[in-house]
């Protein structure tokens, strides 16, 4: 027969099973770190009508869509979390209660160019809290505490996260009379990692035809950085300006800072930095944005803010919101790279092995069940091998345990335990065997799955 | 601005937050469930080349497939799980080890008919293991077990995993010189449940014209029921046909049934039954359905069976392998319209809702910080609202226990933590209300998700 290559799309990430299990532990600490901050789990489809999907409207979106027809429908596959959020929202409205938090991890779909570390179908993994009408700060400030506990739990520990207020950089535009010119000035800002402030500077000049004292102002801003009370205190000299939306800002802001420590991020893991914007017409409240502080080069891992009006194509009802966004897809991918993803936790099929030395395999199964019931992953290998091509079995898929079930095992009713690890093999029953095993393994467990210490 | 009605395709399930934690909970122990056998996870595009996925062309599938251009390239959604593993194991065979155990649990798309119950967009949660040119029939006997403590975990105790094997139908129909209609005699005996026997047998000899004593042959066979062991009793009186099909189908079955108490399946939850089949040219040894006994009606909720070739049309290699699916949304589904869902389970999005009384919330921060810390599912009502409308949040969502924290409790370094269930409330420390609450709630945490007992 004539055969099909078998072959994956470029652009889609498909694991092998050590890799997916590295994935998987991920996925579950951002289930559960997400659970335990009260986020209830969303499902929406991946397919979504076009018209619905594409309420907004233009830009690269549109462009990069996956769009098709079946039947007489307009069809798309979802390109974020936020947009079939919004629908939902506005759709059941009469059926939930507000604040709604809610978490979504799941994959969406963008046909860009493809590269190598750009995913065409990728997991986004969000947070976000909906209000009726209004929205408390309180919400904001408890962001940073979830991106800390979460990124904590997967075992980062050189991170920062990078906070600034919307409504503290149009204010400050505003009292320079620069409020028309405040997108271009952002995006020149944008650059100051990059090129420095010297050719920042020049750039506001030359291209954005700022005069040179109030580009000198806006380079002076920017600078400002060190502690939230340092920061704080360079920011309240401003107070004195009367700039009404700027003022509303560092008020925010200090409500942002001001529980920091009562939710448990040490100062260390955060930073006012009056240089990030995000995105130029959606946030207007509290900006986040979150780097690992020793690879820079991977940009923000989790990215963020307060936006005002969540569903505006669907619904005359205001519902403001703050959320954040991992896109996880990718972070697992440059972790890969960079050889951050660690190999202490178990990413075998299993936690032990059983292999069984006679023909009937009722011991086996007896004491696998044992084991099962214990909660051991456990696997009978039932294939008819020799003993070496069992155990050569064992070494590859890496099992951290094997169970011996041979005559001797079977008449005095206990098993040979042996660790793959240590080599060390000792004769007990399939409970205490259970036992060993657990003990090991839950340790193992407790071990981050990216190495950042 | 001119609003876009937000809607939800026909066909495509999407839950209310309530529905939805039953789902995640029914999803989160199907993957222990299957974890604890064994199987790794693994996680496939939902878009591949058309021409991998319709490898094997024709039928059904390709008019229901959702197919489209995206620039020159001509893709697919998956319709199953099995022919992307096909794909997954032929591409990466050398990366694997053998018997390659995996489970995956995802969402697949086939374009039928919207009708009630039906879905477009629908989980299935498949396991499989896949040998590299044998696999041994001990594969074929754990079944069951997966079967049954994946069901059993779920709370379903009224189930019967019912067990043939094609080669003994194959077996049966060539002894009696019917081989060669072998496919009508089984979708006709598959009406056995709905017209019975007599009808049945009017079929056979009216339409695929069998004479009487042959199609009395087949309805003594297909009526052979009771105890395994009384099964199999009848079944070894064809040994002496000496027809080597029947027989080593009769085999394989003795060596299903043999091990079920060492797996700890009970033998009321199992039955050999010669009537099912399973699809026709698909399936080459044991194959299993799994019915509710009080249901019915809701038919086979967990199928699958033995098979010879999984990738036949991606490579060369002869990859047999045994595997069973569960149709995760239509069950839901069922088990949602038949009120089988439990409510005892916290479907809340929070364990405890923290109640702040004063206008700084730092007492409440750290309150809820504890409770985190202790693994509480904790949100913190940060809006200024009146206490009544506090507490009807409260109510409204579900959650459990709430929090108070007023002028007094903050003096005294205390909570009131008021159980919503029972109306009583006392002062404790935060770390004491953090163990009360996760007493009642891991006892909630063990109750099954579906009722049937």
């Amino acid at each position: 027969m004539a055969k099909v290559t078998p072959r994956t799309l470029s652009g889609f990430m498909e694991l092998l099973p050590a890799d997916q299990m590295k994935m998987e532990r991920m996925m579950q600490i951002l289930r559960e770190s997400y659970a335990v901050y009260g986020f209830t789990p969303l499902d929406t489809p991946v397919i979504e009508s076009a018209e619905v999907l594409l309420a907004k409207g233009g830009g690269e979106t549109e462009k990069q869509i996956y769009r098709f027809q079946k039947g007489d429908s307009d069809l798309a596959l979802r390109f974020d979390l936020t947009v079939p959020l919004a629908k939902y929202v506005a759709a059941n409205y009469a059926n939930l209660s507000f604040p709604f938090r809610r978490y979504q991890i799941g994959k969406v779909y963008r046909g860009e160019r493809a590269q190598r570390g750009r995913f065409r179908e990728f997991y986004q993994a969000d947070i976000d809290v909906i209000g009726d009408g209004k929205l408390d700060i309180s919400n904001e400030a408890e962001i940073p505490a979830i991106i800390y506990h979460t990124f904590s739990r997967l075992g980062l520990s050189k991170f920062k996260i990078r906070v600034n207020n919307r409504k503290l950089l149009n204010g400050f535009y505003a009292m320079n009379g620069m409020s028309e010119k405040a997108g271009e000035i952002m995006r020149t800002v944008d650059k100051l990692d990059k090129i420095g402030p010297q050719k920042v500077k020049q750039l506001l000049i030359d291209e954005v035809k700022m005069l040179p004292d109030k580009s000198e102002n806006v380079l002076d801003f920017m600078a400002i950085q060190g502690s939230n009370d340092y920061v704080l205190s360079r920011l309240e000299e401003y107070r004195q300006m009367n700039e009404p939306t700027f003022n509303q800002g560092l008020d925010e802001l200090i409500e942002v800072t001001k529980y920091l420590a009562a939710f448990g991020v040490p100062e260390e893991n955060f930073a006012i930095d009056l240089t990030i914007a995000r995105g130029l017409d959606y946030y207007t409240g509290t900006v986040y944005e979150t780097v690992m502080t020793e690879h820079p080069e991977i940009g923000s891992v989790c990215s963020g803010g307060r936006y005002d009006n969540l569903a505006e194509y669907y619904t005359d009802r205001q519902l403001p919101g703050v959320g954040i966004s991992i896109g996880l897809t990718r972070l697992f991918y440059v972790l890969s790279e960079q050889g951050l993803l660690s190999d202490d936790i178990v990413t075998a099929p299993c936690d032990a092995l059983v292999l069984p030395m006679t023909e009937d395999l009722g011991a086996a199964v007896s004491a696998a069940t044992v084991l099962r019931n214990a909660g051991v992953r456990t696997q009978i290998y039932g294939e008819k091998k020799k003993f070496k091509a069992k155990m050569s079995y064992a070494d590859k898929i890496g099992a951290p345990f094997v169970l011996l079930l041979g005559e001797d095992e079977i008449a005095e009713g206990l098993v040979s335990l042996k660790d793959m690890t240590s080599g060390e093999q000792q004769k007990v029953s399939a409970a205490e065997a259970a036992r060993l095993i657990r003990e090991v393994v839950d340790e193992r467990g407790k071990k981050p799955v990216i190495k950042d210490r």
